[in-house]
């Protein structure tokens, strides 16, 4: 049987598109054990311009992903995904507009903390994501608590984002406030941290963090490489 | 100035268009010192599928990749490439096919030859593009004698390229015989070595080398950069 068609929506940033990427191909692998791969159309996008819009006009980008979205519908993808965090901000926008069905990671991760019955959870993303209240609105919902960090590191984390974790190499003070950080969410009570931002689990990861994560992109990789297999059904 | 969009024909294998992507987004930053990436397309397709025609059916890969190229220039692309050597046997087929501009990676591989002023060269790659010589036929043309491995090392090659190479980590007795090959093209009196497969820079690099490299993914992403910057025209 083929797999269905994969788009993907990237570069913001690059190095989170090659972990969709490795981890759909690599996870593809793991299960299958041949090499008919997914076809995979990657648009990846701007970084700069992006983040402009992220900052200036959700509206202007709302606008341009719904012409990407539409572009990989035309070139025959069978649903697509944001491999980005922060632009789901638009993402009910977006979806209003396309006909191709989308795998909202959200909901994704939102499925995962809800299985493992976790009522406590940091998170952990850009300024962006944290202050859109897209990710706290759903937990709330469903009756979980959110921990966030504070003011200062919440700015901190954003500028080590966007700087340092699009490098080759991430500074050893970069990694070691981050941990910081993660140590104080379970001091806090946390029984779980979601990794909010594709570019997070470039540092925290399994064998550093010392609480149990939810990597957004791992699950979100995950939930379309079961989609492109035909194990979820599209929506 | 914005930069042009490139259409990547990718997949074959997965880890040669991650190069060929970090490549350009790792290239066009140390130029550029600023985050505007070029918009890129990837579309990455079933690996195995194309294997079949590379072995049992020219006409229907060449079919198939001016369906993938005429979708990239749907999408926006300015102009595209080939992430993989072996493709390029049905390049001028594809070629007749299609309006938008291509960038030929031997081309590409032979301006450096030339360049570097070598007169014996030594040729790797999968016994697809070896047999096809076309490779040779232009190197010929050019004067620049060409060095292959004896049947035998070649069949290995192969094997190794499809089945190590496509792995997470490649097992050290891979390595190991494939530096005795480029020890022995050395020997036989090879100036330089193309690395005519995107794969193998995965094992034959710099570093390891007893010879100069003509690594064609390095030569094809700094090219394909300098026609999305605009420092070399479109054809």
């Amino acid at each position: 049987m083929a797999s269905k068609r994969i788009g993907i929506v990237g570069g913001i940033g690059p190095s989170a598109t090659v972990l969709y990427y490795q981890g759909l191909i690599g996870g593809y692998y793991d299960r299958m054990k041949d090499q008919h791969f997914p076809e995979i159309i990657i648009h990846s996008l701007n970084f700069e311009e992006i983040n402009q819009y992220f900052e200036h006009d959700l509206g202007l980008l709302a606008e341009k992903l719904v012409g990407v979205v539409r572009g990989l519908q035309k070139s025959g993808c069978d649903f697509a995904l944001f491999a980005c965090n922060a632009m789901h901000m638009v993402y009910d926008d977006v979806n209003r507009n396309i006909s191709l069905p989308m795998l909202n990671i959200i909901e994704c991760v939102l499925g995962e903390v809800q299985k493992k019955q976790v009522r406590k959870v940091g998170l952990m993303g850009t300024t962006h994501i944290v202050r859109s209240g897209i990710y706290q609105r759903l937990l709330d919902m469903a009756g979980i608590e959110c921990l966030l960090v504070d003011e200062e590191e919440q700015s901190w984390m954003m500028n080590a984002i966007c700087q340092d974790l699009q490098r080759p190499s991430v500074p050893s003070s970069t990694l070691a406030r981050f941990l910081r950080n993660v140590d104080d969410m379970g001091e806090r009570g946390a029984e779980g941290l979601i990794l909010a931002c594709t570019d997070l689990p470039l540092v925290v990861t399994e064998e550093n963090s010392s609480i149990p994560l939810f990597d957004s992109t791992q699950i979100h990789v995950k939930a379309a490489l079961d989609l492109a297999l035909g194990l979820r059904p599209l929506k």
